[in-house]
C-alpha cells in the first residue's frame, strides 16, 4: 500500500475512534431530562470547533478531516438539540 | 494575511475549541470516585484515536493537527488515569 493510502487509512482509523466516541454520549442524551449534567456552553463550543475543523479540512483538501469532523459535528448536534429540548421542557 | 496563515489560524481556533472541550471533563474527574459514569473502553478508544491523529498530523507535516490532538490526548489521559485510580480504589 503506497504512502498516502497508508496515511489515509491511519487518519480514518483515528477518525473512527474519536468521532464515534461521541456516540455513547449521543445515545445517553436521548431520554428526556438526561442532559442536565451537560454544559450548553461546552457543547456549543465543541460543535463550532468541529465545524471549523471540517472547513479546515476542505481548505486543506483533506477529506479524512472533513469526514471525521462532520460525523462528530452531527453527533454533538444531536446532544445539543437534546440539551435545548431539556432546557425548554424544564421552563414549562 | 496570506492564505496558509489564515488556514493555520482557523485550524488553531478549531483546535482550541475542540481540545479544550476535554478540560471540564478532566477537572470533573479529579475528585476520587468522580469517574464512575465514564466508560474505560470509550476513554481508551478516544485516547488511541487522538494519538493516531497526532501521528497523522506528523505524517502530513500539519503542526496544527499535531498540537490539537496532543493537547486533547493529555487531557483525556488525565481522565483515564483518574478512571483507573477509581477502579483500583474500589477493589480495596
Amino acid at each position: 500500500m503506497n504512502g498516502s493510502l497508508t496515511i489515509g487509512a491511519l487518519g480514518l482509523a483515528a477518525a473512527a475512534l474519536t468521532s464515534l466516541s461521541y456516540l455513547p454520549q449521543a445515545r445517553k442524551a436521548l431520554p428526556r431530562g438526561a442532559t442536565k449534567d451537560l454544559s450548553l456552553k461546552t457543547l456549543g463550543a465543541l460543535l463550532v470547533g468541529l465545524c471549523l475543523w471540517a472547513v479546515y479540512g476542505i481548505l486543506r483538501s483533506d477529506v479524512v478531516i472533513v469526514i471525521a469532523n462532520s460525523v462528530g459535528a452531527v453527533l454533538v448536534a444531536i446532544v445539543l438539540v437534546c440539551k435545548l429540548r431539556d432546557l425548554l421542557y424544564c421552563r414549562r
